[in-house]
């Protein structure tokens, strides 16, 4: 129905667009900055912060586009959800940064590299999908494809927990203990990230089915 | 004004009446699982994985009907939140089967065994009331029956809450601390559960006060 | 459009006053709590309990009122939305005074009263600001002015964190890592507070928006 709209209806599109570039933004630093040694982190940590930054403005935009305008190129509720999750996304990669720097961790999991590297996967789907939304093209392979990431989210989450709360070795110290329930609140963090992928999958998902 | 929907659209129905049966059965074996000795849980969280599967895929169901059908017996909103809340419910249920099972709990406090039991009280409730919603026939008992069931859930809580974290006896081993971390995980995914429940119910009678 | 709508109709907004205004009773018991001796604490969260309490039938209240009239003063999605941040705001400041007399937590950090503090403001902001928006006056002011305290209660929240988790001095005593987690409790339920109160002014600026 993309002809019956005037251009400032259009306008959601490349907003959707950019929100989605902006996450894969701030999933590729999240990325550099678990590989990165502890003392470059808080650095990138800012730039992961600016992208979420950029993301409140632009889910702000669409916000008041959707408020002001009469028509919309789809259900006033699935561009609301499919705003709020897009920022959920950056939102919760963000936390994490941000846990990983205010906590000092220095060392972190081997799990968590795995839980980010899926992030990245889903964010690059998912920006690659956003500018297909408007001619509601081959959209059934990116949520069918960020619904097997979410899978192996789970596994990776799963995974980095078990070896977390029930090592090996039981701690004997009360400062291991802290550190594992700092390093939870980023895995945990990490794990609501790829669930808010899942989430906007899930929306055009819903928005596509609708307009078939 | 169910006489004027077609079958297709009827349909809704006896998905939420099937999902709704599906928490029971995933409710039941998790009050199994906390009774059964450690080694039996794993079969059983395997079962509550299933119910949660099967759970997904009778959500997605609905949701797929909800987008592609034209008349809806109610609220377009109502049947995305019943659906939803419906799907936490089992979700819930099934991260707390999969935490015992992850984290090796061998002693379950006395607490969550009561929370366990409110859950499958309020799984039977609302089973029991799904076949009613098409007549809209003796519903306010449910929701009115649900609310205080959460108001029971919510005592436990506290109760289990108080025991885990407010010991009798300060712990003097990090490996106590590091298991008080883990059940508190268990007890708060319970309550969740408990909630969602509530949210179900809220939301039948949101329904139903409408079609008053 | 108020002049269209029938005294019915209309009752929403009391409604919205007196649940901010009970959120402000709410907020400034669990400030006297915060400043009150331990022993003084528990007739303090009773009174907190009330306010929970009275919040909840103001939600009900309002929900019924939603459900059965025909014409709202403005979108159905975005009075539900606004009597359930509403509602979030009360419920994150009752857990949070729970737990601290559940927990009988004693000494708390100086940036739980800096959080505390924030929501005070927020809470007073948010029920000067409801009487308006029938008239839908001035409220640009209060969105920005709730958005600011949110940034401030982001600090105040960090810095509490960093505090509590990454102590000046290693924790040596497994007692005193249990208490963080207790204390971690409240404070990340604080900020679930700070939250709500932004979700509730991002809810009105959507409905002046709609309406300008």
């Amino acid at each position: 129905m993309a002809f019956r709209l005037t251009p400032h209806e259009r306008g959601f599109y490349p907003l959707f667009t950019r929100a989605a570039e902006n996450i894969v933004v701030a999933a590729d630093q999240l990325a550099a900055m678990v590989e990165a040694v502890p003392a470059d982190r808080p650095a990138i940590a800012k730039r992961v912060k600016e992208a979420e930054n950029a993301g409140d403005e632009l889910t702000h935009e669409i916000m008041v586009k959707l408020n002001s305008v009469f028509v919309t190129p789809f259900d006033r509720e699935d561009i609301y959800r499919l705003a709020s999750s897009l920022d959920d996304c950056v939102d919760h990669i963000e936390e994490a940064a941000d846990r990983i720097v205010l906590y000092r961790l220095e060392r972190l999991p081997a799990g968590i590299t795995m839980q980010v590297d899926v992030l990245r996967r889903a964010a690059a789907a998912t920006a690659e999908a956003m500018p297909r939304l408007e001619r509601m093209a081959a959209l059934q392979d990116y949520w069918i494809h960020v619904n097997s990431l979410e899978d192996e989210a789970d596994e990776a989450y799963h995974a980095v927990l078990a070896g977390l709360l029930s090592p090996a070795e039981t701690p004997t110290d009360p400062a291991a203990v802290l550190e594992i329930i700092k390093l939870k609140e980023v895995v945990d963090t990490l794990e609501e990230a790829a669930d808010a992928f899942e989430t906007v999958a899930n929306t055009v998902e819903s928005i596509a089915v609708k307009e078939a």
